[in-house]
Order: C-alpha cells, then structure tokens, then sequence
C-alpha cells in the first residue's frame, strides 16, 4: 500500500495555489516565458494566463510581471511575492510528503 | 489563507482506502447496517455496496461480513481487518493534518 496526497491552498474558501499552479510558476520562472510554461504544461497560452490572473485575483497580490519589447520581445517573470509564495508553497510541499510517508509507516508499519 | 489536503491509499496503483471510503466504513461500524450507512453518505445500497466491493478486491481482504436472518433481519460489520484498517486510517488521516497545519505555519507564518 502506498499513500497519496493532494494539497492546495485556499484563500477566502478560493483557490489560490496547488501543485498544477505551482508548477505553472515554476516554469515561468525556468524559462522567463508564460508561452513556454504553458507549453510545458500542455496549456494554451490563454488558459495558462487565466489560472495566474485567477490565482492573483485570489491572493490579491501580483504573481507574475511582464516586460515588453527589447531584443526577442518581451518575458515574463515572477514578481518577488509570486517568487516567496512559490519558495514557500515548495517547502510546505515537501516538508508534507515527508510527513506523509513517516505517518504511513507509523500507522500502517506492520502492513508494509 | 488555509492548507487544504486530500489523502487516500493505493494499492498497486488502485484505490483501497480513502477519506470518503473510510466515513463509508465507519458508517457501517456505527450502524451495523449498509443500508443505513449507505443512507447516511447518500449513497443508494447498490453504490455503497459496490464501492466497499470494490475497496476489498483492491486490497484482497474482507472489510465487511454480512449476518442473514435473525430477529430485525441481517446486521452488516465491519470485519477484524477492516476494524484494523479503518482505525488505521483514521490515526494516519488524523496525524497528517496535524502535520499540514504545522508545515503550513513553518512555511508560511509571517503570511497570517
């Protein structure tokens, strides 16, 4: 038997981060592009955006800022709230499937 | 903002334990009927039936036994290894959402 966990974050009973959103951040911030986090996501550049505006709309904070023009054109990155709450919701992410498999083991040890 | 969690058990890749199964279960133990538990989740008999069928053919043990006859008609319990396994999950279920509030406030504290 193995334990499976899903976590997210809500504000307000609102989602504002989870595992698919944080990855979404994280690949803006690998590639200083929302068109090829999305990519990566296998999502439209549209929906893409529309789960960071909806997760910023949330918080209520900006998560992701543009910069236009300049050589190649414009990139998106994280703003310096979107980079703390990305660092932030990771190490919550970790520190619980750490957690999660001693809470197994503890509960379900003599199964395994 | 609050952590929000969802926990279940796979086994070999399928489903054998989770929150919804589990209130199922204790249900069943509460009652000592199917009916009644499938009633309590809003579940016709046939479905709470076929989810507690399909739960201990994941697993490959009984978790409820049937009594037939008697005065009242039968009681439905749960089996020794479904006690065990139902009160397992529910010490490991109990154990990680302390643990999410705790890796929550680590995490993020200065954000509350």
């Amino acid at each position: 038997m193995e334990p499976k966990v899903k976590l997210w974050i809500e504000k307000a009973g609102l989602l504002v981060l989870s595992d698919y959103r944080a990855q979404l951040l994280q690949h803006v911030a690998d590639t200083g592009s929302l068109a090829q986090a999305a990519e990566r996501m296998g999502l439209s550049y549209r929906r893409a955006w529309g789960k960071i505006k909806e997760a910023e709309r949330n918080l209520g904070v900006r998560l992701v800022q543009s910069e236009v023009g300049g050589v190649g054109g414009g990139r998106t990155r994280l703003t310096p709230t979107g980079e703390r709450l990305l660092a932030q919701y990771r190490r919550f992410r970790t520190a619980v499937e750490v957690d999660v498999g001693r809470e197994f083991g503890d509960a379900f040890g003599e199964e395994r």
